[in-house]
């Protein structure tokens, strides 16, 4: 054995030395939000590792699966955004986040599909591209807090089929995009679409985050609903859903995101006159939701 | 807009309702340890998240920066390891989970570059492999608690080459383990090998590990080290490093590593008659350190 003075700066091998040696260390980020974060970051990841005394086996898993959960991702699939969304991390900061006006839309969590760049439609137009499911019309008005249309406000909508796909998790590659679009508003602050009914779906099924819900929770569904992201010169960025009030997992929601004023109804219809003044020979849907801005510097 | 009755099992649209209603919904998780480690999980995420007002940009950072960091991750290179080293878990993990016996051999941790199924060699036997460096002749024992050698003690030994790299950085694929290797202790525990002499090393140079640390402690090097697992019938395994005293890192290890125990003399020796009868033309350094394990039960 060798001799063994103390030559270290700091002795760490104590348990109750070690935090505070890591702390010190990252007390020297230059740049103060980020050492903020890291202090907070470094303070409750070694708080959790004491107070459920993590073994070393568990910490084996724990890297062992983070690895698999990267594995999982790719273009227009983040797993880890799962994770965040199944632990409820993600409404947590949606909901601090953004300041809330009264009547103002409420945001709600971004989910891991979201694509830039999705192909542009007009208003009025089809945007399912082939995507299988009962037609729906969806119809509304980008307003601000003050009641007034939001013009040039554009609008991306991305959702599931009949099958609760994505065109991300089917074949987006080959196929190209399918139920997602972009869509600008004119001077009336006025949106439509003709795409097809969303439905409930589980969080994907081949993934890490699945087993992870599988073994804790065991509710793994999401309710139907469409996707939302508005940009718009002077308004604060909104991101929501809008769900369907004929869900049964409403109450359930895997990942925490419902709120009830983001439930609508999306109304049967029988072969007829569409909204638009289409002829429609087959059932269809309509929706009916306006969403409400709020200032960018509000 | 649609009407808002509240029709949800759970209003938790309201910041301090999310966390509640969180961990209510993980509290039905079957298996006790786990559902334990998922309580504090979630509470300590969520604490964090509060503590630092996470803005949802800085969430978008972190759920692109996890991506990223899967990406980094290969067979022999656990990218996510390198982060739990550099935040100081691995080393609170280690600690906290070892039951600590006064004469038994320090743990550290196990670092990111450890490979099942290396190659195996005979005591006394070059482990290089053709690795550049200067040539090195370790040799000890693995001894139990009670002073007694350890027969058929199963040691992996790994380190970098004098460029500070592993084989795992450096085409593994087609050159094959180098500075790697297997050997299993006869009757008097004694181990010996030679290979070359480790040098200090920075973090990879290419992930994502490296980009925090230089963006907050900035001290990315590791003082030079030798890796060794040793496992035996009865024994608990040992995961540890043996560090060069004549490290200039010894005091800021970038991962929390170093233990005073575990600093031991590689004695630079000039030419001549090593310690195991072999004839050197050339400078060579020798290192004697014995391990002592702990019993499984202990």
């Amino acid at each position: 054995m060798s001799d063994t003075p103390n030559t270290t700066e700091h002795r760490y091998d104590a348990l109750h030395l070690i935090t505070d040696e890591v702390l010190a260390r990252y007390a020297n980020t230059p740049d103060p939000r980020l050492r903020e974060l890291m202090l907070s970051l470094i303070k409750h990841i070694h708080s959790f590792a004491k107070e459920v005394k993590l073994t070393s086996e568990e910490w084996a898993f724990a890297m062992n699966f983070l690895e698999q959960t990267g594995q999982w991702c790719s273009p227009g699939r983040n797993e880890f955004m799962i994770f965040s969304d199944a632990l409820g991390l993600s409404m947590l900061t949606v909901t601090q986040d953004y300041p809330r006006s009264q009547h103002a839309t409420e945001p709600t969590l971004v989910g891991p599909f979201l694509l830039e760049n999705a192909p542009e439609f007009a208003m009025g137009e089809d945007i399912s591209a082939g995507a299988a499911g009962t037609p729906m019309y969806a119809q509304g008005q980008i307003l601000d807090m003050h009641g007034q249309p939001v013009a040039h406000a554009v609008i991306d909508v991305w959702h599931s089929d009949d099958r609760g796909l994505y065109d991300v998790q089917d074949g987006i590659e080959e196929k190209g995009p399918w139920a997602r679009a972009q869509l600008t508003t004119g001077a009336d602050g006025r949106y439509s679409f003709w795409s097809v009914l969303p439905v409930d779906y589980p969080v994907p099924q081949d993934g890490t985050a699945i087993q992870m819900l599988q073994a804790t929770t065991g509710r793994s569904w999401r309710p139907a609903h469409l996707h939302f992201r508005i940009q718009a010169p002077g308004q604060r960025p909104l991101i929501t859903h809008i769900f369907d009030r004929n869900s049964k997992n409403l109450d359930s929601d895997a990942v925490f995101g419902v709120r009830p004023s983001l439930i609508a109804d999306f109304k049967p219809q029988t072969p007829g006159q569409a909204p638009d003044g289409k002829r429609m020979d087959r059932d269809f849907f309509t929706l009916d939701y306006n969403f409400i801005m709020t200032d960018a510097l509000a």
